[in-house]
């Protein structure tokens, strides 16, 4: 058995190397690559995932997780190996239910479909993606067809981002949040919104970047196991445990940009890097889903870095950084600006209260869609009909309305949007009993001291990588279920004081 | 017929994506990457090539070569499916006389050596990489011996890199080399020096490497389709044929470093940029030699960029770049400094006049060495003896001796060596057929036009990949085998005119 688990572990590490390989290429797109790379570039990479895919529903491995089955379920069931094996025989499961060929017509379809949302957004052009989102819907009901008895359709979906998570209990702690949310808009957007004009004076990249890079150094994002660089669109990427990267981008005239950006990347950077080294290579050797990937994002990025006692430490050294832009701010001031909450269109520019409302926007017509209850034509006026609903606001044009999110036109209608709500309420849970194990937290940060915050989460969620779902986290963790009420009484309580609620 | 001939470039596009995808990682090793990504990218770099061998040498294309050779024996020998066949053959044939456990077992060896010299060096220890370089020469006659009927046991080594040479050949033509070259060097170094203090100023690097850039620009190497970067040593190398990317280093206090390695390192990528583009991913969309790669690097970085005739119009804009370091430097004493002649220890930093003698000591000890004739530890005696002999300098430790070149710790003992003198004698060749065919090619250059240049070579070299072998190609272009008259006249009057030689 040793020798199977052996064997297993080899084709898993090949497969592995094959994904990151690619993953280098992607990166390589997206931060250096000259123009006349792309073709290659894309060939190349779509090569190594297809090979990773055969490597993988080979049923040599079917094989050897079936003769390892019988050895796991006699190892203590949360050892490592037990885990492997259950976890990688879930994967495989799932992926052998999928035809390859399904797969290549799928990427093929989402290559153009891409393409074409490219040129279509900047000219409110919803007619050209149309035909791409329908046939993007039917390929996305399809695939949940492959997985038949499931609860909802998009069930099927969500388990691949957030395993084990299902579409009604979702929407019904999204409902419960919404209660809370919508309400808190009106009370703090009834109010004169805070001046923040301090952020979009000429701040220098460079500076910018350099102090961001600062930062995450202190939060202990490991540079000689990554780097950060410029790309139109900050993302985070691995290539192996030791070389976890981010990039971020800059605006000369909106601090806020790399900033909050570096922030966020740092925070799932840090949380592949934190995983136990002997994962590398195994189905347990990532972050375990969307949600608490996001958590561990949005919780360095906000909790952390749009509190106050994290700017008592930091903004004498940004004032510092920006002597003539910022001599006249007050600490008060900056940080009533970084954290205005307003009524906006664009998710990615929304403020901590309003985001979720957006995230559960999308997640909602993403039902509708795969249960077939909105055809794709009658998307835009769904999406219009909401934000002024849930938002009071209406985009314009479909720009900024159902053109907005790269998400559908580079991927599936379903499982796209959950993980970022999901992580705001699961970044709630986990400081929450961050700070009960070490309630020295909050003062560290105000001495630009993460230790404490940075080696919880590490002992806590991130070592684990996938050996435990996004529930057994949860309930190892804080003795319960996933709850939003950590995660509604942070926000009461940060923008009651903020905007002198009741 | 047809359908065979597509199977075969679809395969050889497959393998041709994977030996690419390996090529991205490398770049990104000597680049960027953090130092905590160096085990999974040899690893990921290491099963790419097994890949990329292993479905070379897989029996299906020796049965679709079998099956295309009589189509190909029917089309017009010079067509480019003729050749196309004829070349993979070729290829295919090498390839499976090394069994792929000898390739594995070698590379495994040599990632070994490499990290040894990379430690001793800097210690001038030679004894710790002795039993590497022992057996290092063991593999490459064993390598040699897969080959049986080689008429000089270095030939299989040679054929590698500079495809149809032999070892007898080139010696042959290299001791007349060597007949030219020691009584020049000794008629220069007779006289007095030029000074060259002028190359030594600080000059900021990022100016330097802009100059450079704007330089190689006008030669036409296609920055959308390539990129420079800074990395420990400089090199080309080839993601696809819209991505052709060199690197260079630059030293605030030496300003040839960085320069010429650019002009250098241009010379290689524009050949790969301007190989015919139904090549690529085919066995002919490649450089057809290490002679003829060298013969393009060297043509544009000494003939080019070391002429008068280039510095009277770029001189002025060097000293528009730095004019407090050049503004009492003239064009006259500028030119003598980068093209000073001198005995010297380390090849990378001689001389075009001096360079060939270190090449052909090397050469020369390679195949003593693989004769059997000069054991690995009489090696480092041999090296000094040689350099006193061909040089008149001898170098106080094996630092600057046999420990200098990374060649035979990162590669085999054979073959390493031969491109570069070749190289200078083709790029002699060319320039003078160049010359016949446009006659204003040298005033164009002194208006910093390189069309004309570019562009025969582009017709009459690049564009052919491997299409001819490099005797074919010097066949074609000269209508005469190889020689070195052209390359010893070239030097002659070049410096001769500059050391006033009578």
């Amino acid at each position: 058995m040793e020798a199977k688990l052996k064997e297993l572990k080899t084709r898993l590490m090949e497969i592995y190397d094959l994904q990151m390989a690619a993953a280098i290429i992607i990166w390589d797109q997206s931060t250096y690559m000259p123009s006349g790379g792309a073709a290659a570039h894309g060939r190349q990479q779509g090569l190594l995932n297809r090979l990773a895919q055969e490597r993988f529903i080979d049923p040599a491995i079917g094989k050897l997780l079936d003769d390892l089955l019988p050895y796991a379920e006699n190892l203590p069931p949360d050892s490592d190996d037990a885990r492997l094996i259950q976890v990688t025989r879930r994967d495989y499961e799932q992926a052998i239910k999928v035809p390859p060929e399904f797969i290549s017509e799928f990427f093929a379809h989402i290559a153009q479909s891409y393409q074409t949302w490219t040129k279509a957004r900047p000219e409110n052009d919803f007619n050209s993606v149309k035909p791409y989102l329908e046939k993007t819907l039917d390929y996305s009901r399809r695939y949940s067809d492959y997985f038949p008895g499931y609860e909802h359709v998009a069930d099927p979906w969500i388990d691949r981002f957030d395993y084990g998570m299902k579409a009604n209990q979702i929407s019904k702690m999204f409902g419960e949040l919404r209660k809370e949310l919508v309400p808190l808009v009106k009370q703090i957007t009834d109010q004169p919104p805070p001046d923040d004009s301090c952020l979009f004076q000429s701040y220098p990249e460079d500076a910018q970047l350099a102090f961001g890079v600062d930062i995450i150094k202190d939060f202990g994002y490991d540079f000689d196991r990554g780097r950060q660089d410029k790309s139109p669109h900050p993302f985070t990427i691995k290539f192996s445990l030791g070389d976890v990267r981010i990039t971020t981008r800059v605006k000369e005239n909106d601090l806020r940009e790399a900033l909050f950006s570096t922030l966020h990347e740092a925070g799932h950077a840090m949380y592949e890097q934190g995983i136990d080294g002997t994962y590398e290579g195994t189905s347990l050797g990532r972050g375990t889903s969307s949600g608490v990937h996001e958590s561990s994002s949005r919780l360095w990025e906000n909790i952390v870095g749009r509190s106050k006692g994290f700017w008592k430490h930091y903004y004498p050294k940004l004032q510092e950084t920006f002597p003539e832009q910022l001599k006249d701010t007050s600490l008060e001031t900056f940080y009533r600006a970084i954290n205005k909450v307003e009524r906006s269109l664009i998710r990615t520019d929304a403020d901590e209260v309003t985001y979720n409302l957006h995230i559960m926007i999308r997640f909602d017509l993403e039902l509708a869609m795969l249960e077939g209850k909105l055809p794709i034509e009658d998307l835009p006026e769904a999406w219009h009909t909401r934000y002024k609903a849930d938002l009071g606001i209406q985009s314009p044009s479909n720009v900024d309305g159902v053109l907005q999110d790269i998400h559908w036109y580079q991927g599936a209608i379903g499982g796209m949007f959950q993980g970022y709500t999901l992580g705001n309420i699961i970044s709630g849970l986990f400081y929450d009993a961050a700070l009960q194990d070490h309630p020295q937290i909050q003062s560290d940060i105000e001495s630009g001291e993460f230790n404490s915050l940075h080696g919880w989460l590490k002992e806590n969620v991130y070592a684990h990588g996938r050996k435990f779902t996004t529930d057994e986290l949860i309930q190892s963790i804080t003795g319960k279920p996933l709850t939003i009420a950590p995660y509604i009484k942070y926000l009461r309580n940060k923008f009651g004081e903020l905007y002198s609620l009741s």
